[in-house]
């Protein structure tokens, strides 16, 4: 397949090459979206190794020189590291450049960004909703976004072409691209996947510390607990800056979940049967809803 | 294939003809480890299904006349029924037969179905390790079990002959068969499985009622909470007999869970970085031990 004339991206900075940005390098290639992928990084080894699979054409320790001349770039680091990286490469950006991110907290990241943007060059928030419990180039896939969603989360200041161009990448991804403002993105992710994964990590420290059976107790555990604690193995740097940046939302729904186990408490210690019953039936009718 | 002269079992009964009683008796015909399968149940439209898919031989809808000339006998109902159904059966069954089951709570079945016994007919505890969150006949496969574990639990007064053969049944249903008391089980399996349901159940729930996003929430949940919720899809009335059946051990899991939960709560609200790291980093290496 030739490439089109004007690709969709003429010269793409991924900046942390690992699992998200290895991701977006490797479909947008693919599909000839893109002239050129630059690796930015701050290990070589894991560059060489990019360049090795293919995700990238050619890469750079530097970031202030990995920017150069790109139309886009795209920050795929922790949560904590985003604003420090564009605070770094902002002064370097050519006219005209979009930067964008994968983090998965949006408000922290959005209004640490945005005012270190120089007249002429703009950033627009993102977030994919994807992802495995594996990091690193080398669990980076190009089918990774196809069917998903990424969410962009733009502002009142956000320029409507940079947004549009945003929205563009991703979709050739094969993401929905549903819009929305940072703390809205915050609350919902806070409830579908920050919640969650504080439950998963926190049940497999608990049944680990309830040591009665002299640690027999994770080895004999079902392929349920298995695939029930599957994003209890995320990685522990990324889940630290998620913590650490929407705070306030996680408390929220993390008190909003231990109201519901305690209800689920009182009914076990009630032996109230009806109770029981229908407290299970109405999360099950819920789930079976989203299959 | 012929079948071995003298099949393990000749004739089996089975009451219950749901995801565990028609996986076994689909195993253990398609290994010829059996003579004759019997289905007994309450709805003829089951068994009669269980007919036509080839899990049992024939049926019969009158416990008492169903396990005639059985020589072993398998309840697999909800937990809260199985005495109720072996009280019933009790008085007809043939000398020698033993009745065991695969109820997900121990003490409770092994402590009230014991006593019910008539001198020379056997009672033995057994609880399969394996199932999906499906129920019935059309749910069940022979190769549920393959590769799992059946753990079964004898007490003091379990005949050995009667334990030898209910191991050698799941044995060749594919299954590892550890052995342990009731209690120990019940224990084990409030923590690697009632809890993680406990807690799968109220975050569903959960979410469900966090109606800031007018019920967007859960039609926007990625695949990690799809699979993380997965258990929350199990039988209502199942989960009710194992609540209200293992109410100690599920309660004292359910309060270690929380205080796990709070010192997490603490790590969040204290913006606690290396403790969150450290909190999940235990989590991760703990769960990848299991993979
Ligand atoms: N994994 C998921 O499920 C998922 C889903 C959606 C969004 N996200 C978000 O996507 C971002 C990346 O996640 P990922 O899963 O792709 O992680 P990853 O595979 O570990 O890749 C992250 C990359 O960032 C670089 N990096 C790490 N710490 C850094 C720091 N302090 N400063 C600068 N660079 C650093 C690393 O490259 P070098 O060591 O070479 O510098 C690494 O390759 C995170 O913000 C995360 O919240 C993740
Ligand atoms: N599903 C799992 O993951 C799993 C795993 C291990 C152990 N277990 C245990 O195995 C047992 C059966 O579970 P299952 O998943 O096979 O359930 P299932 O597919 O719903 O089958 C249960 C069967 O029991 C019968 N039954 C239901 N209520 C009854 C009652 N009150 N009295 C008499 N019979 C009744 C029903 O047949 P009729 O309506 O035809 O009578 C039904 O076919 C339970 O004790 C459960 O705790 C389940």
């Amino acid at each position: 397949m030739t490439k089109a004339a004007t690709p969709l991206v003429k010269r793409l900075a991924v900046i942390g090459l690992g699992l998200i940005g290895g991701s977006l390098a490797r479909v947008l290639r693919e599909r000839g979206a893109v002239g050129e992928v630059v690796g930015i990084g701050r290990g070589e080894a894991n560059l060489k190794r990019g360049v090795e699979l293919g995700v990238i054409d050619r890469y750079c320790l530097d970031p202030t020189e990995g920017v150069r001349g790109a139309d886009v770039v795209f920050v795929a680091t922790p949560v904590c590291s985003i604003p420090t990286v564009v605070e770094r490469i902002a002064p370097h950006l050519e006219d005209g450049c979009i930067v964008t991110d994968g983090g998965s907290v949006k408000e922290f990241v959005v209004n640490a960004c945005e005012p270190l943007m120089r007249p002429g060059t703009f950033f627009v928030g993102g977030h994919p909703i994807a992802g495995t419990e594996h990091s690193g180039v080398e669990a980076s896939f190009a089918t990774l976004y196809q069917g998903k969603r990424c969410i962009v989360t733009p502002t009142e200041k956000t320029d409507p072409a940079a947004l549009a161009k945003v929205v563009k990448i991703w979709a050739y991804a094969g993401s929905a691209v549903p819009v929305m403002d940072p703390a809205t993105h915050d609350r919902m992710l806070a409830a579908i996947s920050h919640l969650p994964h504080m439950v998963a990590y926190s049940l497999v420290n608990a049944v680990d510390g309830y040591d009665r059976f002299g640690g027999e107790l994770l080895a004999f555990s079902a392929g349920g607990f298995r695939d029930f604690t599957r994003i209890a193995s995320s990685d522990p740097v990324m889940w630290r800056d998620i913590a650490l940046t929407n705070q306030e939302a996680i408390l929220e729904t993390m008190d909003f979940f231990s109201d519901y186990l305690g209800k689920l408490r009182t009914l076990v210690a009630a032996a109230d049967g009806p109770g029981l019953e229908a407290f299970f039936r109405n999360s099950k009718e819920k789930r079976d809803a989203i299959l």
